[in-house]
């Protein structure tokens, strides 16, 4: 393919840099929960797409926007004085080949659902107030008969995604730190909210981790079990700390606390929307799982796009697989960075650039490099729709 | 300031990068729209704030939300079949020194007003429906006082800002190409709309535009028409180009264009967003007016947060305009790039850390330019105030 | 009371009259619906306010607006496309002696429980979408005060209500047949929907009632199925008929069927709000349950209305219940007609007026009745509150 | 025509009743402001039909519903703080003969430039918020052309309308005092609101008017100014009221005023929509422009219903037209009832029953009324179409 370009990038690796910025917003942080139910809602439709007519027809459902409520939270348990409002946002196919398809409701579904899924104390019957606005979208016949007997779909857009491998130590820590508060820590003490925003500062090889975590009133006697939690979770957090880095953490919970007022991070239902924080698609984690301003990042939001021929979804996610596939196994590979451009109405796996960029490891030659990482680039852009597959399977992550 | 870093970047210059990616969305783009109407209904509330009670009351804007209408258009001129609808989403302060602030009102007239001056074919009161969900927020009187006396504000998040200087040739390039477009051809030729999107490639010294531009239907009358201005586009943009660079640039305008079926880029209002195209803040344009995936960027949407205290908006700024000091002033500076970190209820004129990374040009050392590029940083920080100023008067881009 | 009217009225008896027209909208009629789902989020707040101040504040929740859905009925079941959009409006006390109260939720829980436990096909969650619009309204705390140590509520406004007394046979005919098709039809046989529309003409002896009837579609698994169950239908009327009325009964169901072209009265929930029907508050049956466009009537929502001091409401439900007393208890009355109309400030029980009109039984004379007539009024209307008492408990039809 | 039945009423004539109680909304009261915008949107519908296929096409916007705002009127000039929310519900036919409509355009225009006709003080770009929910209506090819062709349209649903004459001297009391009120008063003192309504009470030969005039606050200094204005007000109508009748008439303007507490009846904008006042289409006045208890009355909105099929709007308009002339133009009519029940997909032309009911003058005898009675109806209904033209011309009152 002739536009692949490989080529070496002369620059300090991230490890070597001062200073180093990474951010993980949680599964309850607003941007994060519309980013869950844009692409639950996408997930939804194109499996009900297929069961229907065997192939998934245009939608896009990736502008879910979160009107934050109102909350009154107390130790021992508080309430949700006004919903959270909802407005569900994007284009579909609502009428195919003589058939009505109920996109509405399938997006409302999908979106109760994944909040009754990931939120252990967010009621999406009582707490979410939830409307739709699925504009019409369109499919064309010839189109889905062409992909259906093997073609591949045509870029929607100019547009481009972007990846990179390895995460950096400090990414690597960002991202955990999260997940297992997230899968450990909150299982074992109810307290702790879905909504846990990380954030990692390293100063050459000192890091600072600065975790806001909503708590759950409920849960929460007093201040004294709050303070106590606090101390719990810090530790923690240390403790696993040590898996990821050699270099020094200090970790800050909630650090705008004042216990004198009483102002602390409580919450009725584990997310800061429901009392001011509104949030939107495409406004959080990058499809990596993380904010990264060190790094290249793309301002497409991967959640909600459709994942037949939306390059904004498509080439992020692929850009990263192939960055994460070379670093992994051509030798020799500090840093990779992917770009991929498409050209509207091009088909997919014809991107109109493909760049790979590599900081060598010290000692190895670019020009070792430069054959394997094309050959894994070139394999991956020609089997494209396998990304499709795994957005619609869900076992690929968009942010 | 202890916690001002002033370290040197390696890093291959981005001139020198085989690839370069940049994109600039234009004011009519449905995520330019929301952009525009968040930033005027911020600026003035603020406005309005000031007038009632000298100091800017808590608000954040910044979670416009556009669904895109239906239309149908036709050469000679079609019609908007569907309004688009516009959710004004956000925080302001409703009443205040028990005064009740019409808030709603007022970022509803602020985002007709935008509307009215930013687009010449969209009628605010017929093509767009208006909603209206500003949650209460509350704004300490005692906060407000120390402000008044002279105080800083505390930065409202643990949050980062990120600038770089200066703008490489394609960057310059892609955005004066929209500006002047905006700001010249359609001045002369009213059928181009505001929805211009300009995508730049470079691939080593070959630059490739691809334009995306929204036809006003009722100034075409008919498909040749239409291909003549889109050729007289062409050049306009391929002349002006070279004041811009000496490399090889290529202009493709409206590439989907399918003249058989008849299907081109015609709109009614000037603008996508009247059919399928929906728009949210902060998914377009950084505050340097780009989208640059090969430079940091922030995902922060700048336009709509309160000027005050929110370091979203505040570092975002005042980063990219620490990096355009420093590359202008400083000798011997080939790139710049600067990061601001908050630490959430310090002083935004005390940040967590303030990263200045340098790639000195070819025969200048790092420890001459470290001193001079620190002043500059700490000076900057000091005044941080003036941003907000600046932003009240409108006088500085957030997208 | 010296405002008390008791005055013969000289009028044909409405048995005696040609013509007599009378309607009730069953159930699930959307204007029901409405109706239904206001009264349950009054009641349901009333209790919450007991329940936390021991007295209920005020709201209002007597606009409820439903915008119909969209569907696709099938024999054998259809689906529906598009989901119902219900906007809950009104006014309440959000915050009361120091306490937010979340009434949003309250209105939101009862109005889909109300769906839950009044619809069997109509998925609260699924098939319809809720919002809210409850604006502030403000209870004076001296107000509560006042009542609670046994005072009489204020009247809200300068209003009237009205009843009368005995039902006509036709009336009782048309309010029973709904209510038994609901209650013993439906059961036995679930095709029949909830939204059943009864329409009684009397021509002299001579009655017809046209029914339109809602069918379930997923029990009928074809036309020749749907003309069974209707022919089972018209004969279960017919029988029932005779309980009311010797009078000569035809009876008409869904004669808008069309068997050629198959467009039948099918439904996928039971209701017609599924397809094109709106609803609203106070459209639909008075009070009685009956729209009788023969007698006086009030235009007045009773549903939904607060049950303290909104005479709109109070003055209505005590109407009907002075004129059924007096129909009931004093001998020698043919017809009673019962206005009640109020002066805004004053307690609601002294009203401004008190009109009783009755039609005597040949060889009766009104001088006879006035006196026990009276005396039924004054009594009744000493002791209003107990209106409020029984609205509250439910005990009391609004439709 | 075999359906009309003309038959005598012995029945006290309205003026000999002991109690008569008659109401009308003015305006600018919100049950008015929603029939009148939707009114106005079926009537601009109607005529831009007309314009692109020579025919209505079917319609209802009768569901239009206002939640109010909220204000903070002051002597002099206060502000509406939240806006009016206005959501305009109905159906219409968007598609037709492979043309769009554009009909949520057309009815956004036409409610907003109703409120600027007829509300001197009420923006509708900044004092309101519209949102439009028209649900797609479809009208059939075929039905338009036949009735094109010169036939009648069919009954859209088996309903009836109602209707009567002449009005009593109460009734025109009321109904010309808001009238010249809101045209003469107003004209010449900007002080007084749209929002006016007049409650009327006739105890035998005693009639009480009991108004609310919203005050418009800009126009009033001070509560000295306000009392002046008021006892003008008051002695207008009492000056006014001689010329309807010579019955004792007292009046009562705003009595719900405490001067003590300063809590009058001001108003920023002349309705009390922006302060906690919702409003409906069909609640308020009846098409003959009151609300009469005392008279037969049908529940259904004439307003925003379209004129072409819908017999809950065509036939009240009719009854009433053929109430008027009978009682006009047929010696020794003392009063005269009209009803017209349709059947649903009949030629509106051919109603199920026509019910002319006479109250003879004494001394006059049925028999001989019967006949011309009997001819005006009968010409009356083969001329139903006149009432369509005179919908769509705006000639015809709905409320």
């Amino acid at each position: 393919m002739p536009n692949i370009f490989v080529e070496e990038l002369v620059h300090t690796p991230i490890e070597k840099q001062v200073i180093e910025i990474v951010e993980r917003k949680g599964i309850g942080h607003p941007d994060s929960l519309a980013d869950g139910m844009a692409e639950a809602m996408s997930r939804e439709l194109s499996r009900e797409y297929i069961r229907r007519f065997g192939a998934v027809l245009h939608h896009n459902t990736d502008e879910t926007q979160i009107v934050a409520g109102r909350s009154n939270p107390q130790f021992g348990g508080g309430e949700v004085i006004e919903p959270i409002y909802v407005l569900l946002v994007g284009r579909a196919t609502k009428f195919f080949n003589g058939e009505y398809i109920p996109t509405d409701k399938i997006a409302l579904k999908a979106a109760r659902d994944y909040i009754r899924q990931h939120m252990q104390n967010l009621d999406p019957e009582l707490d979410v107030v939830f409307n739709v606005r699925l504009g019409e979208g369109s499919t064309d016949l010839q189109d889905v008969f062409r992909r259906k007997s093997g073609n591949v779909a045509l870029a929607n857009d100019t547009s481009f995604g972007i990846g990179f491998a390895p995460l950096s130590e400090t990414e690597r820590l960002v991202f955990n730190v999260e997940r297992r508060i997230y899968e450990e820590f909150r299982k074992k003490n109810p307290a702790i909210g879905e909504d846990v925003k990380v954030m990692g500062l390293r100063e050459k090889d000192r890091i600072s981790l600065t975790i806001a975590a909503a708590f759950v009133d409920r849960y929460v006697a007093n201040i004294k079990e709050y303070d106590a939690i606090k101390e719990e979770l810090e530790n923690f957090v240390k403790e696993i700390s040590s898996e990821y880095t050699e270099r020094e953490v200090e970790v800050f919970v909630n650090t705008a606390d004042d216990y004198e007022t009483g102002c602390v991070y409580l919450t009725v239902t584990g997310t800061s929307a429901e009392n001011g924080d509104d949030g939107s698609v495409g406004r959080g984690n990058r499809c990596n799982g993380l904010i990264t301003p060190g790094r290249p990042m793309s301002m497409e939001a991967s959640s909600g796009k459709n994942p037949i021929n939306h390059v904004g979804k498509i080439y992020n996610l692929l850009a990263n697989q192939i960055a994460a596939r070379i670093a992994e196994e051509v030798e020799g590979v500090e840093e990779v960075y992917v770009r991929i451009l498409s050209q509207i109405g091009k088909p997919i796996n014809e991107p109109k650039a493909l760049s790979v960029q590599v900081i060598p490891k010290s000692g190895y030659d670019i020009s070792k490099l430069e054959r394997p990482a094309r050959d894994i680039a070139e394999e991956m852009i020609a089997n494209v729709g396998k990304i499709t597959d795994m957005v619609i399977e869900g076992k690929v992550r968009t942010f």
